[in-house]
Protein backbone atom coordinates (compact mmCIF):
# COMPACT_ATOMS: atom_id res chain seq x y z
CA UNK A 1 0.00 0.00 0.00
CA UNK A 2 3.14 2.70 1.03
CA UNK A 3 5.14 2.02 -1.83
CA UNK A 4 3.99 4.63 -4.09
CA UNK A 5 4.09 7.10 -1.59
CA UNK A 6 7.95 6.59 -0.04
CA UNK A 7 9.83 7.88 -2.45
CA UNK A 8 9.62 11.34 -0.87
CA UNK A 9 8.03 14.01 -0.71
CA UNK A 10 7.43 15.31 -4.58
CA UNK A 11 8.45 18.70 -4.54
CA UNK A 12 7.19 21.38 -7.00
CA UNK A 13 9.76 21.66 -9.97
CA UNK A 14 12.21 24.87 -9.50
CA UNK A 15 10.68 27.95 -10.33
CA UNK A 16 11.79 31.15 -12.25
CA UNK A 17 12.27 34.31 -9.98
CA UNK A 18 9.29 35.67 -11.49
CA UNK A 19 6.96 32.61 -10.18
CA UNK A 20 8.83 33.10 -7.05
CA UNK A 21 8.08 36.98 -6.99
CA UNK A 22 4.32 36.67 -7.62
CA UNK A 23 4.06 33.41 -4.89
CA UNK A 24 5.53 36.07 -2.34
CA UNK A 25 3.20 38.92 -3.18
CA UNK A 26 0.59 36.23 -2.70
CA UNK A 27 1.39 34.95 0.77
CA UNK A 28 1.89 38.55 2.13
CA UNK A 29 -1.26 40.13 0.73
CA UNK A 30 -3.25 37.18 2.01
CA UNK A 31 -1.60 37.45 5.26
CA UNK A 32 -2.17 41.66 5.57
CA UNK A 33 -5.70 41.11 4.59
CA UNK A 34 -6.37 37.90 6.67
CA UNK A 35 -8.07 36.49 3.64
CA UNK A 36 -7.68 34.68 0.73
CA UNK A 37 -9.44 37.06 -1.79
CA UNK A 38 -6.77 38.18 -3.51
CA UNK A 39 -7.16 39.66 -7.11
CA UNK A 40 -4.29 39.08 -9.83
CA UNK A 41 -4.20 42.43 -10.40
CA UNK A 42 -3.00 43.56 -6.93
CA UNK A 43 -0.75 40.73 -6.95
CA UNK A 44 0.66 41.90 -9.78
CA UNK A 45 0.77 45.06 -8.32
CA UNK A 46 2.66 43.94 -5.19
CA UNK A 47 5.37 42.05 -7.13
CA UNK A 48 5.85 44.36 -9.39
CA UNK A 49 5.23 41.39 -12.14
CA UNK A 50 3.13 41.97 -15.50
CA UNK A 51 -0.16 40.59 -14.89
CA UNK A 52 0.05 38.65 -17.65
CA UNK A 53 3.15 36.47 -16.81
CA UNK A 54 0.43 35.01 -13.54
CA UNK A 55 -0.57 33.28 -16.89
CA UNK A 56 2.30 32.13 -18.28
CA UNK A 57 3.61 30.84 -14.99
CA UNK A 58 0.52 29.18 -13.12
CA UNK A 59 -1.80 29.24 -16.21
CA UNK A 60 -4.81 31.40 -13.68
CA UNK A 61 -5.29 32.27 -10.40
CA UNK A 62 -6.44 28.30 -9.29
CA UNK A 63 -3.11 27.54 -10.31
CA UNK A 64 -1.31 30.63 -8.16
CA UNK A 65 -3.56 29.54 -5.55
CA UNK A 66 -2.28 25.56 -6.19
CA UNK A 67 1.47 26.99 -6.51
CA UNK A 68 1.27 28.80 -3.63
CA UNK A 69 -0.01 26.19 -1.26
CA UNK A 70 2.14 23.69 -2.86
CA UNK A 71 5.05 25.29 -1.91
CA UNK A 72 4.09 25.86 1.75
CA UNK A 73 3.08 22.21 2.19
CA UNK A 74 6.73 21.15 0.82
CA UNK A 75 8.37 22.59 3.68
CA UNK A 76 5.64 20.93 6.33
CA UNK A 77 5.76 17.76 4.43
CA UNK A 78 10.20 17.33 4.51
CA UNK A 79 9.61 17.91 7.83
CA UNK A 80 7.53 14.88 8.79
CA UNK A 81 10.17 12.49 7.27
CA UNK A 82 13.15 14.10 9.08
CA UNK A 83 10.68 13.52 12.11
CA UNK A 84 10.13 10.02 11.71
CA UNK A 85 13.89 9.61 11.19
CA UNK A 86 14.82 10.94 14.50
CA UNK A 87 16.61 8.34 17.22
CA UNK A 88 13.53 9.39 19.68
CA UNK A 89 9.99 7.55 20.51
CA UNK A 90 7.14 7.49 18.52
CA UNK A 91 5.37 9.20 21.75
CA UNK A 92 8.17 12.25 21.71
CA UNK A 93 7.66 11.82 17.55
CA UNK A 94 3.78 12.47 17.93
CA UNK A 95 3.96 15.11 20.30
CA UNK A 96 6.00 17.24 17.82
CA UNK A 97 4.17 16.34 14.99
CA UNK A 98 0.50 17.24 16.61
CA UNK A 99 2.85 21.06 17.81
CA UNK A 100 4.21 20.87 13.97
CA UNK A 101 0.36 20.79 13.09
CA UNK A 102 -0.46 23.47 14.70
CA UNK A 103 2.14 25.79 13.96
CA UNK A 104 2.31 25.51 10.26
CA UNK A 105 -1.04 26.67 10.54
CA UNK A 106 -0.31 29.25 12.48
CA UNK A 107 2.58 30.39 10.55
CA UNK A 108 0.72 30.20 7.20
CA UNK A 109 -2.42 31.38 8.46
CA UNK A 110 -4.39 31.23 4.54
CA UNK A 111 -2.97 27.72 4.34
CA UNK A 112 -6.31 26.27 5.96
CA UNK A 113 -8.36 28.45 3.77
CA UNK A 114 -6.41 27.54 0.65
CA UNK A 115 -7.11 23.98 1.10
CA UNK A 116 -10.48 24.14 1.54
CA UNK A 117 -11.28 26.46 -1.52
CA UNK A 118 -8.73 24.19 -3.44
CA UNK A 119 -10.42 20.89 -2.26
CA UNK A 120 -14.17 22.07 -2.55
CA UNK A 121 -14.69 24.98 -4.46
CA UNK A 122 -12.18 25.34 -7.25
CA UNK A 123 -11.78 21.74 -10.22
CA UNK A 124 -11.20 18.69 -9.69
CA UNK A 125 -7.83 18.89 -11.05
CA UNK A 126 -6.49 21.22 -8.31
CA UNK A 127 -8.67 18.91 -5.73
CA UNK A 128 -6.50 16.16 -7.25
CA UNK A 129 -3.42 17.99 -6.91
CA UNK A 130 -3.91 19.06 -3.05
CA UNK A 131 -4.92 15.53 -2.34
CA UNK A 132 -1.71 14.13 -3.70
CA UNK A 133 0.88 16.33 -2.10
CA UNK A 134 -1.15 17.22 0.43
CA UNK A 135 -3.76 14.35 1.97
CA UNK A 136 -1.63 11.08 1.16
CA UNK A 137 1.84 12.21 2.42
CA UNK A 138 0.69 13.23 5.53
CA UNK A 139 -1.73 10.23 5.75
CA UNK A 140 1.19 8.26 4.98
CA UNK A 141 3.19 9.50 7.50
CA UNK A 142 0.46 8.41 10.05
CA UNK A 143 0.37 5.58 8.93
CA UNK A 144 4.12 4.92 9.46
CA UNK A 145 4.48 6.53 13.19
CA UNK A 146 1.07 4.51 14.63
CA UNK A 147 3.25 1.34 12.97
CA UNK A 148 6.20 2.13 14.54
CA UNK A 149 4.35 3.08 17.92
CA UNK A 150 2.02 0.17 18.15
CA UNK A 151 4.99 -2.29 17.05
CA UNK A 152 7.04 -0.70 20.47
CA UNK A 153 3.76 -0.75 22.49
CA UNK A 154 4.03 2.47 23.22
CA UNK A 155 0.43 2.89 21.29
CA UNK A 156 -2.54 0.78 21.33
CA UNK A 157 -3.96 -0.35 18.04
CA UNK A 158 -5.82 2.68 15.81
CA UNK A 159 -6.69 2.89 12.49
CA UNK A 160 -4.57 5.23 10.46
CA UNK A 161 -7.37 7.15 8.38
CA UNK A 162 -9.73 7.44 11.23
CA UNK A 163 -6.52 9.01 13.35
CA UNK A 164 -5.88 10.94 10.49
CA UNK A 165 -9.60 12.52 10.29
CA UNK A 166 -9.65 12.94 14.19
CA UNK A 167 -5.85 15.18 14.13
CA UNK A 168 -6.05 16.80 11.38
CA UNK A 169 -9.95 17.86 11.77
CA UNK A 170 -9.11 19.11 15.30
CA UNK A 171 -6.03 21.03 14.49
CA UNK A 172 -7.97 22.82 11.65
CA UNK A 173 -11.20 23.64 13.35
CA UNK A 174 -8.95 25.80 15.37
CA UNK A 175 -8.44 28.17 12.78
CA UNK A 176 -11.59 27.56 10.74
CA UNK A 177 -13.97 27.92 13.61
CA UNK A 178 -12.58 30.43 15.54
CA UNK A 179 -14.12 33.40 14.36
CA UNK A 180 -17.62 31.41 14.41
CA UNK A 181 -17.26 31.17 17.91
CA UNK A 182 -15.96 34.57 18.60
CA UNK A 183 -19.14 36.09 17.25
CA UNK A 184 -21.30 33.94 19.72
CA UNK A 185 -19.06 33.85 22.77
CA UNK A 186 -16.56 36.12 23.31
CA UNK A 187 -13.82 34.13 22.47
CA UNK A 188 -10.74 35.53 20.89
CA UNK A 189 -8.77 35.21 17.85
CA UNK A 190 -5.96 32.74 17.93
CA UNK A 191 -2.74 34.43 19.29
CA UNK A 192 0.50 32.58 19.77
CA UNK A 193 -0.67 31.78 23.46
CA UNK A 194 -3.81 30.33 22.36
CA UNK A 195 -1.38 28.06 19.88
CA UNK A 196 0.77 26.90 22.87
CA UNK A 197 -2.70 26.07 24.90
CA UNK A 198 -4.52 24.21 22.24
CA UNK A 199 -0.79 22.39 21.84
CA UNK A 200 -1.00 21.42 25.21
CA UNK A 201 -4.69 20.74 24.76
CA UNK A 202 -3.91 18.32 22.55
CA UNK A 203 -1.23 16.48 23.38
CA UNK A 204 -2.73 15.56 26.76
CA UNK A 205 -6.22 14.59 24.59
CA UNK A 206 -4.53 12.40 22.15
CA UNK A 207 -2.28 11.15 24.43
CA UNK A 208 -3.93 10.66 27.72
CA UNK A 209 -7.71 11.30 27.12
CA UNK A 210 -9.99 13.07 29.63
CA UNK A 211 -10.92 10.45 32.16
CA UNK A 212 -9.58 10.43 35.23
CA UNK A 213 -9.58 6.95 36.87
CA UNK A 214 -12.12 7.49 38.70
CA UNK A 215 -14.06 7.92 35.19
CA UNK A 216 -12.25 5.07 33.40
CA UNK A 217 -13.85 2.93 36.15
CA UNK A 218 -17.41 4.75 35.34
CA UNK A 219 -16.55 3.63 32.02
CA UNK A 220 -16.68 -0.23 33.26
CA UNK A 221 -19.85 -1.91 32.41
CA UNK A 222 -20.58 -2.62 36.40
CA UNK A 223 -19.85 1.37 36.88
CA UNK B 1 -21.32 34.05 31.64
CA UNK B 2 -23.82 31.15 30.82
CA UNK B 3 -27.06 32.79 32.12
CA UNK B 4 -27.75 34.54 28.68
CA UNK B 5 -27.64 30.84 27.16
CA UNK B 6 -29.73 29.04 30.14
CA UNK B 7 -32.46 29.85 29.01
CA UNK B 8 -33.18 26.58 26.45
CA UNK B 9 -33.05 26.07 23.10
CA UNK B 10 -34.24 29.30 20.79
CA UNK B 11 -36.61 27.65 18.68
CA UNK B 12 -37.63 28.91 14.86
CA UNK B 13 -40.60 30.67 15.16
CA UNK B 14 -43.60 28.48 14.38
CA UNK B 15 -43.94 28.25 10.00
CA UNK B 16 -46.61 27.98 7.90
CA UNK B 17 -46.99 24.86 6.07
CA UNK B 18 -45.38 26.40 2.80
CA UNK B 19 -42.42 27.38 4.26
CA UNK B 20 -42.60 23.71 5.88
CA UNK B 21 -42.65 22.61 2.38
CA UNK B 22 -39.94 24.35 0.82
CA UNK B 23 -37.94 23.43 3.60
CA UNK B 24 -39.06 19.37 3.06
CA UNK B 25 -38.13 20.24 -0.41
CA UNK B 26 -34.79 21.70 -0.28
CA UNK B 27 -32.95 18.93 2.28
CA UNK B 28 -34.63 16.17 0.32
CA UNK B 29 -32.59 17.91 -3.08
CA UNK B 30 -29.59 17.86 -1.09
CA UNK B 31 -29.65 14.29 -0.40
CA UNK B 32 -30.43 13.42 -3.75
CA UNK B 33 -27.74 15.77 -5.18
CA UNK B 34 -24.80 15.22 -2.43
CA UNK B 35 -24.18 19.01 -2.54
CA UNK B 36 -26.49 22.33 -1.07
CA UNK B 37 -25.92 23.46 -4.79
CA UNK B 38 -29.94 23.68 -5.39
CA UNK B 39 -31.29 26.36 -7.36
CA UNK B 40 -34.29 28.00 -6.16
CA UNK B 41 -36.50 27.13 -9.14
CA UNK B 42 -35.88 23.55 -8.27
CA UNK B 43 -36.80 23.91 -4.89
CA UNK B 44 -40.07 25.44 -5.88
CA UNK B 45 -40.50 22.99 -8.20
CA UNK B 46 -40.14 20.29 -6.00
CA UNK B 47 -42.41 21.45 -3.36
CA UNK B 48 -44.76 22.96 -5.56
CA UNK B 49 -44.89 25.87 -4.19
CA UNK B 50 -44.51 29.38 -6.39
CA UNK B 51 -41.04 30.25 -6.16
CA UNK B 52 -42.22 34.43 -5.52
CA UNK B 53 -43.17 32.51 -1.81
CA UNK B 54 -39.68 31.96 -0.91
CA UNK B 55 -38.92 35.31 -0.68
CA UNK B 56 -41.84 35.88 0.87
CA UNK B 57 -40.99 33.20 3.37
CA UNK B 58 -37.70 33.39 3.65
CA UNK B 59 -36.20 36.88 1.72
CA UNK B 60 -33.34 34.93 -0.12
CA UNK B 61 -32.15 31.85 -0.93
CA UNK B 62 -29.52 32.03 1.98
CA UNK B 63 -32.34 33.24 4.20
CA UNK B 64 -33.93 29.46 3.33
CA UNK B 65 -30.49 27.60 3.82
CA UNK B 66 -30.61 29.58 7.15
CA UNK B 67 -33.88 28.24 8.00
CA UNK B 68 -33.11 24.78 6.96
CA UNK B 69 -29.86 24.38 9.17
CA UNK B 70 -32.16 26.30 12.06
CA UNK B 71 -34.77 23.45 11.63
CA UNK B 72 -32.29 20.75 11.95
CA UNK B 73 -30.19 22.35 14.34
CA UNK B 74 -33.06 22.83 17.23
CA UNK B 75 -33.77 18.96 17.02
CA UNK B 76 -30.06 18.04 18.26
CA UNK B 77 -29.70 21.11 20.35
CA UNK B 78 -32.88 20.18 22.31
CA UNK B 79 -31.28 16.28 23.05
CA UNK B 80 -28.74 18.27 24.47
CA UNK B 81 -30.84 19.54 27.23
CA UNK B 82 -32.41 15.99 27.26
CA UNK B 83 -29.12 14.44 27.58
CA UNK B 84 -27.52 16.58 30.41
CA UNK B 85 -30.94 16.10 32.19
CA UNK B 86 -30.81 12.18 32.83
CA UNK B 87 -29.91 10.50 35.73
CA UNK B 88 -26.82 9.16 34.34
CA UNK B 89 -22.81 9.81 34.91
CA UNK B 90 -21.31 12.53 33.09
CA UNK B 91 -18.48 9.84 31.19
CA UNK B 92 -21.89 7.83 29.81
CA UNK B 93 -23.25 11.56 29.05
CA UNK B 94 -19.55 12.02 26.98
CA UNK B 95 -20.26 8.86 25.18
CA UNK B 96 -23.79 9.09 23.58
CA UNK B 97 -23.22 13.68 23.00
CA UNK B 98 -19.94 12.16 20.60
CA UNK B 99 -22.40 9.39 19.39
CA UNK B 100 -24.73 11.77 18.81
CA UNK B 101 -22.94 14.35 16.62
CA UNK B 102 -21.78 12.18 14.53
CA UNK B 103 -25.32 10.78 13.99
CA UNK B 104 -26.24 13.90 13.16
CA UNK B 105 -23.87 14.78 10.39
CA UNK B 106 -24.36 11.53 8.79
CA UNK B 107 -28.67 12.01 9.02
CA UNK B 108 -28.62 15.32 7.62
CA UNK B 109 -25.70 14.82 5.21
CA UNK B 110 -25.52 18.46 4.23
CA UNK B 111 -25.66 20.07 7.95
CA UNK B 112 -21.72 20.21 7.56
CA UNK B 113 -21.70 22.01 3.99
CA UNK B 114 -24.56 24.44 4.75
CA UNK B 115 -22.27 25.17 8.27
CA UNK B 116 -19.20 25.88 6.71
CA UNK B 117 -20.93 27.94 3.90
CA UNK B 118 -23.62 30.17 6.28
CA UNK B 119 -20.36 30.98 8.59
CA UNK B 120 -17.73 31.55 6.05
CA UNK B 121 -19.06 32.84 2.44
CA UNK B 122 -22.86 34.04 3.38
CA UNK B 123 -23.50 37.53 4.99
CA UNK B 124 -22.41 38.14 8.36
CA UNK B 125 -25.80 38.45 9.33
CA UNK B 126 -26.30 34.51 8.68
CA UNK B 127 -23.11 33.52 10.32
CA UNK B 128 -24.38 35.39 13.26
CA UNK B 129 -27.63 33.51 13.09
CA UNK B 130 -25.24 30.53 12.80
CA UNK B 131 -23.08 31.43 16.08
CA UNK B 132 -26.30 31.95 18.38
CA UNK B 133 -28.46 29.02 17.29
CA UNK B 134 -26.07 26.30 16.62
CA UNK B 135 -22.40 27.26 18.19
CA UNK B 136 -23.13 29.31 21.53
CA UNK B 137 -26.05 26.40 22.72
CA UNK B 138 -23.83 24.02 22.09
CA UNK B 139 -20.38 25.61 23.64
CA UNK B 140 -23.00 25.78 26.29
CA UNK B 141 -23.66 22.26 26.59
CA UNK B 142 -19.70 21.57 26.65
CA UNK B 143 -18.76 24.13 29.73
CA UNK B 144 -22.05 22.55 31.68
CA UNK B 145 -20.91 18.73 30.82
CA UNK B 146 -17.08 19.59 31.45
CA UNK B 147 -17.89 21.39 35.28
CA UNK B 148 -20.40 18.12 35.87
CA UNK B 149 -17.44 15.53 35.13
CA UNK B 150 -14.91 17.86 36.73
CA UNK B 151 -16.81 18.11 40.15
CA UNK B 152 -17.48 14.90 40.45
CA UNK B 153 -14.17 13.86 39.26
CA UNK B 154 -14.69 11.84 36.48
CA UNK B 155 -12.74 14.27 34.10
CA UNK B 156 -9.86 16.30 34.50
CA UNK B 157 -9.55 19.69 33.97
CA UNK B 158 -10.61 20.76 30.62
CA UNK B 159 -10.88 24.49 29.01
CA UNK B 160 -14.17 24.32 27.16
CA UNK B 161 -13.20 26.16 24.16
CA UNK B 162 -10.43 24.21 23.07
CA UNK B 163 -13.11 20.78 24.32
CA UNK B 164 -15.43 22.32 21.67
CA UNK B 165 -13.07 22.62 18.94
CA UNK B 166 -11.35 19.62 19.03
CA UNK B 167 -14.32 17.26 19.01
CA UNK B 168 -16.40 19.27 16.95
CA UNK B 169 -13.61 19.64 14.21
CA UNK B 170 -12.77 16.01 14.34
CA UNK B 171 -16.32 15.15 13.93
CA UNK B 172 -17.16 17.50 11.20
CA UNK B 173 -13.49 16.25 9.62
CA UNK B 174 -14.91 12.64 9.05
CA UNK B 175 -17.81 14.57 6.73
CA UNK B 176 -15.66 17.32 5.36
CA UNK B 177 -12.88 15.66 4.47
CA UNK B 178 -13.90 12.61 3.80
CA UNK B 179 -13.58 12.90 -0.50
CA UNK B 180 -10.55 14.09 -0.32
CA UNK B 181 -8.90 11.53 0.97
CA UNK B 182 -10.64 9.37 -1.05
CA UNK B 183 -9.07 11.17 -4.63
CA UNK B 184 -5.68 10.42 -2.74
CA UNK B 185 -5.73 7.27 -0.92
CA UNK B 186 -8.69 5.00 -2.30
CA UNK B 187 -10.58 5.63 1.08
CA UNK B 188 -14.52 5.02 0.45
CA UNK B 189 -16.94 7.40 1.50
CA UNK B 190 -18.91 7.41 4.98
CA UNK B 191 -21.05 4.72 5.29
CA UNK B 192 -23.40 3.42 8.52
CA UNK B 193 -20.18 1.28 9.34
CA UNK B 194 -17.49 3.60 8.77
CA UNK B 195 -19.89 6.01 11.40
CA UNK B 196 -19.55 3.21 13.95
CA UNK B 197 -16.09 2.71 13.21
CA UNK B 198 -15.53 6.70 14.05
CA UNK B 199 -17.44 6.32 16.85
CA UNK B 200 -16.28 4.15 18.53
CA UNK B 201 -12.53 5.87 17.92
CA UNK B 202 -13.82 8.83 19.21
CA UNK B 203 -15.52 7.42 22.21
CA UNK B 204 -11.78 5.82 22.91
CA UNK B 205 -9.53 8.45 22.46
CA UNK B 206 -11.24 11.54 24.00
CA UNK B 207 -11.77 9.05 26.76
CA UNK B 208 -8.69 7.24 27.25
CA UNK B 209 -6.27 9.28 24.53
CA UNK B 210 -4.49 6.50 22.40
CA UNK B 211 -1.14 5.63 24.81
CA UNK B 212 -1.03 2.44 26.45
CA UNK B 213 0.81 1.97 29.67
CA UNK B 214 4.18 1.46 28.48
CA UNK B 215 3.72 4.77 26.11
CA UNK B 216 2.64 7.06 29.10
CA UNK B 217 6.25 5.82 30.71
CA UNK B 218 7.91 7.11 27.54
CA UNK B 219 5.77 10.60 28.16
CA UNK B 220 7.81 10.71 32.09
CA UNK B 221 10.71 13.27 31.64
CA UNK B 222 13.23 10.26 32.68
CA UNK B 223 11.72 8.01 30.00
Amino acid sequence: MGSQLNTGVPLPPARSSTAEKLLVAASELMIERSSIEVSLSDIAQKSGVNAALVKYHFGNKDGLLLGLLARDAATEIAQLEYLLAQPIRPTAKLKLHIAGIIRAYHQFPYMNRLIHYLLHESSAEAADEVSKFFVAPLLDFHRRLLKEGTECGEFRKIDPVLFYTSLIGACDHLFFARHAMSRATGVGPVTEEVCRQYIRHMEALICGGMLTTNGERALAPSG
